[in-house]
């Protein structure tokens, strides 16, 4: 299968990490939506990334609807979510809580791309990093040890990785270790595990997704 | 339990719609994420809709999230979408197409909303709307009859059904019925149904989510 995108795109970092987790042998396209716009969206018709080609040529777009089939494929004692259950349902609440805190971020990412500074909405961008704050503080609390929901390596910990790199990457100010420790720390657990490494952000992936 | 947002909200929307088909009593909570923000962060850490309050207190967020717990807690048979499989992946992609489709009308409805006319960035509304076009029309064309994916009702139908009628409220010159006959003719049929009437949007919630 191909992965179609970059990873300083964090959804599209959060498939990588979780192919290579899986094992799963894949290629990447790592075009540009900016720069090659015509032809990703030839792909992926809202020239959107990440984008995941299956060997049949059929492509699967949005990073949930993408694990969700990932998932699927793989044995249940080595998915990153449990198939039903209070299990399930708490590794989902949390990678949707960070997925929304990321949406904060690229929000005012995008705000700040696309207007000049004399034309950005300081409302807009005040309601976002407010949001982003809660999000962050919301995701400190639940944090827990050695991995987010517990002693299970899950998709809440990639989803979270891809987020605190993205921050530092897009955001640094928005995101000091000294405030959220916890995550901080999670962080850098997951940055060191090989499927991280294998999916690293290169100097190369410099746009970011939308 | 209780649905928390408006109905205007077309995520939140479709969570009432499903509620509604799968006969699930819930009560709602429509106190606004702009007048009563400091109440709904309480609930909802992102100050973002839909939220669920399940009956012990326990709170979902993120409306994908939301119908992955539903549609465990219903019989298979009854489930808007196959337990696993290529039906579930035909579910889940149309859905998630729908879905980024709609985040482009978002986009457009708040770069309005929180700019002067004059400090609207016409290359990000210009961005969005192409996507908004690709979107619906890739959604256009793959449109089966009588429902979506074909003879059965599906979280694809809900989803498409929610987005047609958010675009003819905030949106209407991007919705042309002359445009997209079969996603026209789609949303007529969502509309007549019992749980897309029980969900209608009410004049008074006003306020788009974010």
């Amino acid at each position: 299968m191909i992965l179609v995108g970059q990873f300083d795109s964090p959804v599209t970092r959060r498939i990588g990490v979780t192919l290579h987790h899986y094992a799963i042998p894949f290629t990447r396209d790592t075009r540009s939506i900016f720069g090659d716009a015509a032809e990703i969206a030839k792909i992926s018709p809202l020239t959107r990334i990440p984008a995941l080609i299956l060997d049949d040529g059929e492509v699967l777009i949005d990073s949930v609807a993408i694990l969700d089939h990932l998932d699927e494929s793989v044995d249940p004692a080595t998915a990153l979510v449990a198939r039903s259950g209070p299990d399930r349902r708490r590794v989902l609440q949390v990678a949707a809580l960070a997925q929304g805190t990321l949406e904060k971020v690229v929000a005012v990412v995008y705000e700040r791309h696309y207007h000049p500074a004399a034309h950005i909405s300081r409302e807009w961008e005040a309601r976002c990093r407010s949001q982003l704050v809660a999000g962050l503080t919301e995701l400190e609390r639940r944090c827990l040890t050695p991995w987010y929901c517990g002693s299970k390596f899950s998709h809440a910990d990639i989803m979270i990785g891809c987020l605190v790199a993205y921050l530092r990457l897009r955001l640094p100010e928005a995101f000091l270790d000294t405030d959220y420790p916890n995550l901080a720390t999670l962080s850098a657990r997951c940055e060191a595990l090989p499927c991280f490494k294998a999916a690293a952000i290169s100097a190369n992936e410099t746009m970011p997704e939308t």
